[in-house]
């Protein structure tokens, strides 16, 4: 049996702060090797991914994980009360970065992947797409691994992503979907002037306020069946404007919008630039907009799939996981485009804080649900 | 007869930036020493001003002129086409910083003053209050010669100042009064949280928008029999967020008011801290405001003093000058508790800007006129 917390603690100890692979990539294909995977290092950009399958290429019956290697940096290191990378473990609990995100998770889909495979191998492929770039601009990352798949023709029939999915107890939640993000970036255009005499002038800052009002207040929908209401958050405001005796010339805000599946980024970006044009037509104050969809909203329907992690989770945690579509973005987004996907992970605790850390105890229940999702997808469970 | 172009460009060659003495008072000193004037150094804090009386202290016919010798920085110096304190005449125009704003009104009114002194001796007292503190916080300008002369028995029945007044042509317009200023600083307070969650956070910019709203779409009133309708700029909104999945903990913003005699800078505290209340109440966000209020509106009603000034300008241009309210502030914002005060001088052309110039025939016009105003002032015209 596979020890999925010796595997934590030996990732954890891999300084593989984003976008460095810190040796952890090395380790898990070396480990996977030599259990019978076929092992490709996937690198782009600078960025190191590996895409590791057992079994056969393009078996129509074929279950993959994906998961990422790479951590935040450590913020405050006085302010943590173990070494970051030490893996100490000390009252049940395993301390450093990537403890929760996510190293715990790769360790427990590969420990469980590996016994699989060796004890009762299955009639089809297991893969295990493993990014080191989720934490930063991503580009690189689970992306590039879906786009050398694409071009070599690997495939799989559904993906599990590993990042914690449950706000306080193991196997409360999993996401079966996720909203879209958008940024916003408008420039407000006016006339610089004097304070006295402001009808020489043309103020942006009326304009840029008022639309900014306008857009907090906008119920954008109040929730579809399986996701939450969509919302709007006004991030910044600045003008920079150190002289009160002088009207600016412009000003600047932004925008991030978290939807769900009632809009699309398109929609997004015509009501916005619906909404800016109206402003600035009533005002006469130039608006410019750029905006940037970082993810679309996407929903993996309950069935298949989400039923077969969902019986795994009840088995090994007597918790039927709440189907959510909650929360940011996760390179599920990016999976979605190629399977069927949905995630299940650890209790999402001290993710990206100081002493970070997991109960070992819980690395070795998401291995047991790792493993029985595997038995059943394989098994008479799978269909 | 004292030459008033003569003397404003000696002026112009002192180099008094604000608030560098420059050589400018001394040279006034002086003159109006050797003229039979009382001169009286009257420095605060480092600020050099000039107090110099002819005629009987405290005498109840006393005319003042006010008006300053400090000038704004130069700017770009490769863009002015003369040398910013050469006062170089060329085409009949005098070109220097201060050559409007107000060297030239300083040296009509101390040119003025010195022939009518010298060849009509009057009963009563003609005084010059300069300063080397208009263009900066005027802290210890103005304000300080009149707290001097209030500690010292000085006193003046009516006061000039001898800024310029007129938007396009010599002698269109007078000031008989200004609109008081205000400037409100506001900081809003919620709670920092991720784009992701906004039910987590409390955005304060939100609040912040909709405040900026309501107080520009604000109508302060119409006007007053004298004054033009009071006006409110948002001068700067500011956050400095630079990341757009987090909601930020606090903005910033600042208003500068315009207001006339339907207002005080105290009922317009009111209001603000009503509007801002309200706000918080509606929205949990924390608003802490800060006032400073610059100077109060005054008018000094038409009567007396004006129809002394607008008959010597009427004679000496063809023109009846408006008597207008508008524009920025002056420190006939100190002298109104003193006495009636009213202002006339120059085009303001080019004021603070680079090339700044001034007609050498204006130079001796503006005299002409300060003349008439003392021959009237202290003749049958006065009663």
């Amino acid at each position: 049996m596979t020890d999925p917390v010796d595997l934590t603690a030996r990732l954890v100890r891999c300084p593989s702060v984003t976008p460095e692979e810190g040796g952890a990539l090395v380790l898990l294909e070396e480990m996977l090797s030599g259990a019978g995977f076929a092992c490709t290092r996937v690198d782009r950009n600078g960025v190191a991914n590996l895409f590791a399958r057992w079994g056969e290429k393009a078996h129509p019956r074929s279950l993959g994980f994906n998961g990422h290697t790479d951590v935040v940096p450590i913020g405050d290191r006085d302010a943590w009360t173990h070494d970051p990378f030490g893996a100490v473990i000390e009252d049940g609990w395993l301390y450093g970065r990537g403890a929760t995100d996510m190293k715990s998770g790769v360790a427990a889909f590969a420990a469980a992947a590996v016994d699989f495979v060796r004890d009762t191998p299955p009639d089809g492929a297991v893969i295990l797409a493993i990014t080191g770039d989720e934490e930063g601009d991503a580009i690189d990352g689970t992306a590039a691994l879906l786009d050398w798949m694409a071009e070599e023709g690997e495939r799989m029939d559904v993906c599990l992503v590993g990042e914690p999915t449950s706000p306080d107890h193991m196997g409360q939640m999993m996401k079966i979907g996720r909203r879209g993000s958008l940024t916003a970036w408008f420039t407000f255009r006016g006339r610089q002037g004097h304070s006295a005499y402001p009808h020489l002038a043309l103020n942006p800052l009326p304009a840029m306020a008022r639309l900014m009002d306008r857009l907090a207040s906008h119920e954008l929908d109040r929730g579809t069946e399986h996701f939450d209401a969509s919302t709007l958050a006004v991030v910044t405001m600045d003008v920079g404007n150190a002289t009160t005796n002088v009207i600016p010339a412009a000003g600047r805000a932004t925008v991030n919008i978290r939807f769900n599946d009632a809009h699309s980024g398109a929609s997004l970006s015509d009501w916005l630039r619906a909404e800016a044009q109206a402003m600035a037509e009533a005002t006469g104050v130039g608006i410019d907009i750029r905006i940037k969809v970082s993810g679309e909203s996407f929903l993996t329907p309950p069935g298949r799939l989400s039923d077969l992690v969902s019986r795994a989770v009840q088995v090994e945690t007597n918790r039927v996981p709440e189907m959510s579509t909650t929360g940011g973005t996760s390179d599920a987004r990016f999976v979605k485009d190629h399977c069927p996907v949905v995630e299940f992970g650890l209790v999402g605790h001290r993710m990206h804080a100081v002493d970070e850390r997991v109960r070992i105890e819980q690395i070795e229940q998401l291995k047991a649900i790792y493993a029985r999702v595997l038995r059943d997808y394989f098994g008479d469970g799978a269909d």
